[in-house]
């Protein structure tokens, strides 16, 4: 299977946002249907704006449908001797194309991107009602050294 | 007690790596004594250039001793609505100056500041190995979710 990697436009906003939706935690999170909300676009705009940011769109190579999304942030800090990070966030894969290994090729190609620009770790964090997630991340290498804290803000 | 936030300027990089040191997980990752190695100052400059990083020092009002430091970085993204989230990390309170509650006060400055900034979420990594940490962030308010991944990518 051949798959194109790219930074998302505008366009691809609609298929950004449904693929964030179609999803067991993400269904009530995302608001879908009709219009795209003005959110949305002002948040696609900061994104398009920082340089720090890749938001990816992942299409079929042969079909050009959106299979797959996610968004890098590069955050440069002082600890671990100056070291730049690579977060990943917002990963999601088409429903109907799971079981396909795309998942496990996009991480391959994030890891590679952000060793590329010098990041010397790449860190994200997973609900903890995932648990097929985590045994992916942990196929793939990374270690659940950490609680991931969240707090509202609302 | 009076304490002062301001951003960080290039003369506080001693002190603040000194604090990124003076921690027991710290004390292995950083290099300190003699001249300031060339990787934190190249970090330093791009923290400084991003407009989504606030390095904060934190400082005795009386004695204007650098007493705390931490890192907060803005994250643009398109899930939960198009929510801007703040994340910190790199947290330090100076050792011989742990038990005065500066460490909630930083926390409570920096939740203000992220909320009058437009974040709805604020998140963090805390190492599975700091059980003070975590009762301190659960005190906060802050909920351990979400599992935290990390991937060296040396």
């Amino acid at each position: 299977m051949s798959l194109i990697f790219r930074r998302a436009v505008e366009a691809d906003l609609k298929a950004i946002i449904e693929l964030l939706a179609d999803d067991v935690l993400g269904s009530s999170r995302e608001a879908i249907g009709g219009a795209i909300d003005a959110r949305y676009r002002a948040a696609f705009k900061e994104i398009e704006a920082d340089p720090k940011q890749f938001l990816c769109v992942v299409e079929d190579g042969h079909t050009r449908e959106v299979v797959g999304t996610f968004q890098l942030t590069f955050i440069p800090g002082l600890s671990r001797g100056g070291a730049k990070r690579s977060q990943i966030e917002a990963v999601r894969v088409k429903t109907d194309r799971r079981g396909e290994n795309i998942g496990e090729t996009m991480f391959r190609w994030a890891i590679d991107y952000s060793r590329e620009h010098e990041c010397v770790l790449m860190q994200l964090t997973s609900d903890k009602r995932r648990p097929d997630a985590h045994r992916f991340y942990e196929r793939l290498g990374f270690e659940a050294t950490h609680e991931g804290y969240k707090l509202g803000l609302g």
